[in-house]
């Protein structure tokens, strides 16, 4: 585990913030990739994402003022543009061109600001992965933020196994240990940046979470988990409960209810992340409570799952050099490990021979 | 003090717990010689200490459920025997038969529940020291439990010394500072892996502690302290308040109050310390606030080594080059580090030649 | 940056305490550059000042008692003079001579208590800074005091560049962002140790720290600092507000107002910093509650600072190969970077050489 936890992919489109996180003005401050970046939108709308430390004495531009599309630090008012480019020194005639601060391309998407923290030339908006659901009104749902003490891949590791559904979230987003023992991937997907995996449970109850927005607590249920895990760590649910027998499983979803649910795990540090989620619903859609609920269940599944990962965090600090075995489940993990691990080294090659 | 500060003695029994603290089904996490551990009392009775970090995905065991004398991991869902042993794992057929964790050898005797950290081959539980107090119904006391923020040697060095009885707890323990100019050890032996020392104050007064459980509270005692220090960190006083010049120097115990003082310090890590103790007397056995009064006795005057003993580990933290210098006073503390350094050598010798 | 902000010059008088802070036997713990000192004034009136941890085993000697000029360990009641020297152990006859703990030379002087924690020899009282306004009638100001979590070379940089009262301190200590674009230094003299410089800002409003203790708030006023910095990281600061167009500038302080500022800052580590201040003004001397308005007004403005300047010290925590470019207003923080920088090379070329 040790080889990738310490190092992040950087060509690659991050989520910096949602878009309600920068309304009013607001500077927000946030480390991503160990960087400390100051993101705000500017008069005009537009996104800026720049280095949160002043090139002059390191003072945090977060602090300072936004003023149209620019930022001013306010400790000796040097303004600069979004460019990153300092504009104005007050007392001070002459601007060395290169006087300036690190500027990351942003893209503001379905609601999701895109941050690219590696070289700025490769930062190609197309290779933002697409999200229908976010922006379709056939779904609705509530867009959520969670800060994890733990190495991103933690949470990567989570969702790639659904049997912990039966353990960890058994009174809440699981519904039985029983989950675990007859349910199994049915496919186990290899993909080049990621994976995808099919999980059935038949004639089941509904867990939890889906009980408390549905009429009909007592139906079984016929449901479907499907998992599509993307580098750099990107996780998309499709969760379908269609009634027992119904012929589900043959294409058949008459009376079912479907989830679409996204996951996107930033690393703030190498030990702590930024989490962002949406759990989408496809029902009821002009009751606004259904939404409500399902947000409070994701939290409530999400501490669940944050207690435990923070505990592994703290066990591996206390002894780094404690080696973990694998089983037959963590294929998917294995896979993405492996995945990410030749990206960071093929984008790590060039610096090498140049150095 | 660097030499010995930050290495553990391996192959040795030390106290993990007291018994009342796995009652009731508890999950009890202690980190022990820097090792998490996990300890639980199965159905049959029996304790079990195991690695508390599953071999899986390095979860915390302590959060997972006991069944019968086993325990199951609540991320996956891994079943471990009280052997360490892998022995069901949900959704998988097959177990690989090293598959487990380390389990650790325990022994609960006369209500303490011993741990051997080293070569589970090597231990023996006729090597656990016995002292018959704890289950000698001539004797009363309540067990007692403190974290210590400092290396478990500040402690055994505070032990190692009763003119700190004059400074420190004047007020409480003590009685006097001239406890610290008028008496000395009148004997100190040098054991195999330990020391004896013996101080006699004649005349003197009551310690506050002592007044507070005797009816004449003005009347002149003879005390004699005997403190036995064993290794890795095991100490017993053997206190005696005798009528003042009644011939307790000659060996006549007539009107005699006693007290049997075990104290266990156990490493949690290089910096902080688990510390086990209890205060019995031989008097008034049927009145039970005799020992609650001692028990809060001892807390007071606990806490006043604490605040000094952990002031040293911070000054030792912020400034590790140091140096301290001895005094006569500090045989037996000087003899029981050559101890155990030698018993740390000896015990790394083989390792070093197998590298 | 890195090159300084590691290490300290040692052989320079640094301000220890107030002499407030000593009053009624107080035992003062503080660490200084990285020492722990222990500071009291003992019953002759002299102030001592030794090394915070016993000889013998490190307790503090903050948590002992004075006795006459002497402390006492209250650990095992070893006493040492006010020259470090052990003289008396309990329970033992025969003291080492050269048993004993660091003591440094102090020097109390205009309520401030000053401390030399180089070589003792050299340590000259001479070559304390003089302020006169500490001890002058005509001057009245009541002593601060501040913690930094922040190297204090950063406080220097803060002091080193009127702009930052444009912005940091708008609405407090500076008045109006115009400050920063309007006036410039007339004059920055380089000093052997530190710098000198001042700036005008003619036909201004008064800033509002000002305005609270004056009468006639609306009138113009011509501003005039002057700032001196001293090595190891002392700063003077003369202001003036004369009446607009008064001829102060010609030397005619007609109407005139004025203030002496000193601010010392003390390294406690590396991180951290000891900032003691007076703000001293020369009107309405018997109304008290100017000097207490104008200690509420720094205390405003230097929170201000602190939390630009704490910011600045976890940005290059996170990232210590930060690069930090400089403006043409830092030519005196440049020079005192460099003298200190110098003055340290010397100090250290010895112990080198002797290495």
């Amino acid at each position: 585990m040790k080889e990738t936890n310490g190092i992040f992919l950087k060509n690659c489109w991050y989520v910096a913030a949602w878009d309600h996180e920068l309304i009013d003005g607001r500077k927000l401050a946030r480390t991503i990739l160990e960087k400390p970046v100051v993101l705000y939108k500017g008069e005009s709308g537009q996104v800026v994402a720049l280095d949160d430390r002043c090139c002059h004495r390191g003072a945090p531009l977060s602090m300072g003022r936004v003023e149209g599309d620019d930022i001013r630090c306010m400790y000796h008012g040097m303004k600069f543009a979004p460019s990153g480019k300092c504009i104005q020194i007050p007392g001070q005639e002459q601007i060395p061109p290169k006087l300036g601060v690190v500027s990351y391309p942003v893209v503001e998407k379905d609601h999701l600001v895109w941050i690219w923290m590696g070289e700025a030339a490769r930062a190609d908006p197309a290779l933002i992965i697409d999200y229908p659901p976010l922006r379709d009104p056939a779904w609705r749902g509530l867009p959520g933020y969670m800060h994890y003490d733990a190495n991103w891949l933690f949470i990567v590791d989570n969702l790639s196994d659904f049997a912990h559904l039966a353990f960890v979230h058994t009174h809440t987003l699981g519904g039985s240990e029983e989950y675990a023992y007859k349910t199994k991937p049915v496919q186990i997907e290899r993909l080049a940046r990621g994976f995808r995996v099919e999980r059935w449970h038949e004639n089941a109850d509904a867990p939890p979470y889906h009980k408390k927005v549905i009429a009909d607590k007592a139906a079984k249920v016929d449901r479907r988990n499907i998992g599509h895990m993307h580098i750099p760590g990107i996780f998309f649910l499709e969760t379908t409960f269609a009634p027992a027998g119904g012929g589900a499983k043959r294409g058949d979803l008459t009376g079912a209810r479907q989830y679409r649910n996204c996951q996107f795990m930033t690393p703030e540090t190498r030990r702590t992340t930024h989490f962002f989620w949406n759990y989408l619903h496809d029902f009821d859609l002009d009751n606004p409570n259904i939404a409500l609920s399902l947000r409070d269940s994701m939290i409530e599944g999400f501490n669940e799952d944050k207690a435990l990962i923070e505990a592994q965090q703290k066990l591996l600090d206390a002894d780094p050099d404690f080696k973990l075995l694998a089983i037959a489940a963590d294929a998917p993990l294995s896979h993405f490990r492996w995945t990410l691990n030749k990206l960071i080294a093929e984008e790590q090659a060039p610096m090498a021979a140049a150095a």
